[in-house]
């Protein structure tokens, strides 16, 4: 109609086209910029020997700043930084059909979990880093560019800058490919967010040993190792979305109504309340745990460098009891990718989120008979080797929990198995749908975001052949 | 690639391509099935005439089943429905930079905003109700066709069934065009949402004296007029978008970057408090209020039918303190329409939300001086009249607010009134952008679905000429 005639366009289009086709490229280059993916283990494993570091139980007295508090029970630093641990009282259901009360995680900050981007010879890598978390059971893993806390980057604390923060904090320094506040585990943490973002850079960008440029192709090899990438790297990849057909088993607008109708059925009430108030928990010595020994325990660390630059601390963290399962069951209906998504009502959620087909501990459920236990648990307990389409070994945020290993599976089932109309509360999502829920906060939750993060890359590089 | 050849297609488009055609083709219409747009009016007034009501004013003492408990000075019915009156501790960033405390509503319970389509003749209608609130100026507005608490709809407590509710609690009933929790006032309200839906039947509907069946060019002109059409209503018809264009002055990955960024900045902490521990505020015999006449206060009242059936009850309400003013500062940026939304972080809230360019009482800030005064207000109270594209008074909530009038506004701007680099927390968001984040919950604010649906209405009107 009108133009300004400017010669530089004031609107852009609304969709960036170019990228899913530029991430494809990046997936089917397996070796990248720096070295093959073998060479990125030996890379990881010399870090690992370089800066080895020793992590050690020790009791709640030998905590240093950490105690405590007299009159709530609640296990506080003495700053009042990092997190505590505190008392959920939680209820799911209107009029509620569950209610309980837990020991939580609370850590009120907003970190940045942040990737950097950066095209070489046409290629799009990924600057990776070797980090050390003490809850990961081989402490050193590929994480993303940036983990900090809030008072990390904006420095309201003394401490060292972390690097390559500013590429995310200062709007303008790259080009941003995915940023969404995400939740995390709603069974461990009140109300968890962290700011996930990938930005992308054309600038030099300075190399520091312990970060790497990776492809996606790299990635996705190493998103299929045990105990190779972190929770929060994978968390941020789930941002990276392929092209994904235009189809779909439901219309958007028919799952959205869905998980309106879920959020309304089955609100999440929680408030904290006194760790001490808290019962059918105790506290000992070196543990906080549950008395049937079920769910995870509350214990402490002391964790040691071997080189004298980075020190010495101690910290609580939390320790799942068993090994959990996360598995999504998937079909492709129409030639169209899906998963069956549950909708999962965690203590510690804000709101009804979209879960894997299967997340649990099975030994929480061992005792129980096959009615009670998990819809699909028995399915991907013990799956037909032909049907596994994805396996590997993970472990949670190593800042927070302790050798919280699950085994991450991707299943291609039946109608006989996952039948197209599935039970209540489960519903098949379209790969492409679960991606474009996943630009926003409060739909995917943390360990879906893990597995689509391993669904995209595997995607992008069938796509690419 | 592979093909199920089933008679019955198992995938669908995930968007639903037709709508929006036939959205326009409903707002071109402005005669509708029922009758011209006068008789509409007419119909409200002699419902208005037939069902008379009398609100007044009472001291809390008066009030039936409502007390202020002892120990927490809340206000509480006996049975524990409906809602309470209680105290909010509230803070905005991190750290915060903005704390106080408040008296808010609660009401837990996420109750359903539905409105019945249908197509008649091949234009689709909307089933609108003329319906009583006590807050309303005018008492009788155009409401949605269902407006149901959760204790309503599901019969938890006795009463009589909800008109037509079941097209929107049985999935399947009708096809769902829109569905959404959404958020409402965040300055009045604690964390309150409701499921906003349009669901479009094919069936023959029955019929009843107090609802009619209107076109959307019939409800836009409805818009145009003074109290017409209430806030439920205008809030979930701001789900009927139209279609927009691809482009706009930021991607849809910069607008949800920065959104994000907002979010990570002005984190929105509340709790309840006792409302007895919320100083600065007094009860009076007839009156919860500021010390300084600002804001809102507490009222009772009592409401009276004319006609025995409908029976006479008591009950508290909010009442603002003078008229508001929320308005849209629009631009079209090479031939996009744009509106200048800002960043609103407010106490009820569980996050921020976009609102509108202005959203205030003038009262409340007519002793500051202009710096201090809300950006953009000074344009907006005194508008160019050759600038104003749209201006009628609403009035929120008729069930719990007394007298919340507002003059709501869109007018275009140029660049010397709101520049296309405007001040932070502001930014240019394409209508369409707007509409697609109205899809999801806690993105919009109910002012600006508000002023949303009147921009839908116009588009679609103006697209179909």
């Amino acid at each position: 109609m009108t133009s300004t005639a400017a010669v530089r366009a004031l609107t852009r289009q609304r969709e960036e086209t170019r990228l899913p086709g530029r991430l494809a490229r990046s997936a089917a280059t397996s070796r990248g910029r720096t070295a093959r993916t073998d060479e990125i283990l030996e890379w990881v494993e010399r870090r690992r020997r370089e800066i080895p570091f020793s992590v050690d139980r020790i009791p709640f007295g030998e905590l240093d700043g950490w105690s405590f508090e007299k009159h709530t029970g609640n296990l506080v630093h003495r700053t009042g930084r990092f997190f505590t641990v505190e008392g959920l009282r939680a209820s799911v259901g209107d009029p509620p059909d569950a209610a309980w009360r837990q020991p939580i995680l609370c850590q009120p900050e907003i970190g940045i979990l942040g990737i950097l981007g950066k095209e070489f010879d046409g290629v799009l890598h990924f600057l990776m880093q070797a980090k050390m978390e003490p809850g990961n059971p081989n402490l050193l893993q590929l994480s993303p560019t940036v983990q900090a806390t809030r008072s990390n980057y904006t420095k309201v604390h003394r401490g060292a800058a972390v690097r390559y923060v500013d590429y995310f904090t200062d709007p303008g320094r790259g080009r941003v490919l995915s940023d969404v506040l995400q939740s995390e585990h709603g069974s461990w943490f009140y109300r968890k967010r962290n700011r996930n973002m990938i930005v992308e850079v054309s600038e030099a960008v300075p190399e520091h040993e312990d970060f790497r440029w990776l492809t996606l192709g790299q990635i996705a090899e190493l998103l299929h190792r045990d105990l190779a990438v972190n929770m929060d790297a994978r968390s941020v990849l789930a941002g990276l979305a392929g092209r994904y057909p235009s189809r779909a088993r439901h219309s958007d607008t028919e799952l959205l109504s869905w998980i309106a109708a879920e959020r309304a059925a089955f609100p999440v009430r929680a408030e904290r309340v006194p760790l001490a108030q808290v019962p059918g928990w105790t506290r000992g010595v070196s543990r906080v745990e549950e008395e049937h020994g079920r769910y995870f325990t509350v214990v402490a660390v002391s964790v040691r460098a071997g080189s004298r630059e980075v020190g010495q601390w101690t910290q609580p963290l939390i320790e799942p009891c068993g090994e959990g399962v996360v598995a999504f069951v998937t079909r492709e209906i129409e030639g169209v990718p899906h998963v069956l998504v549950s909708a999962r009502a965690e203590g510690g959620f804000r709101d009804v989120e979209l879960g894997p087909t299967v997340q649990c501990t099975p030994g929480n459920h061992g005792r129980l008979p096959a009615a009670g236990r998990p819809p699909f648990l028995d399915l991907v307990s013990d799956p037909d080797p032909s049907r596994v389409r994805y396996s590997a070994l993970h472990s949670e945020e190593g800042g927070r929990f302790l050798n919280a290993v699950s085994r991450y599976l991707v299943l291609e089932a039946d109608e006989s198995q996952a039948p197209l109309l599935p039970p209540p509360g489960f519903r098949w999502v379209a790969l492409g749908q679960l991606a474009e829920l996943a630009r926003h906060s409060h739909y995917v939750n943390v360990q879906a975001r893990s597995l689509l993060s391993c669904l995209h890359a595997m995607f992008l590089r069938g796509g690419a052949r």
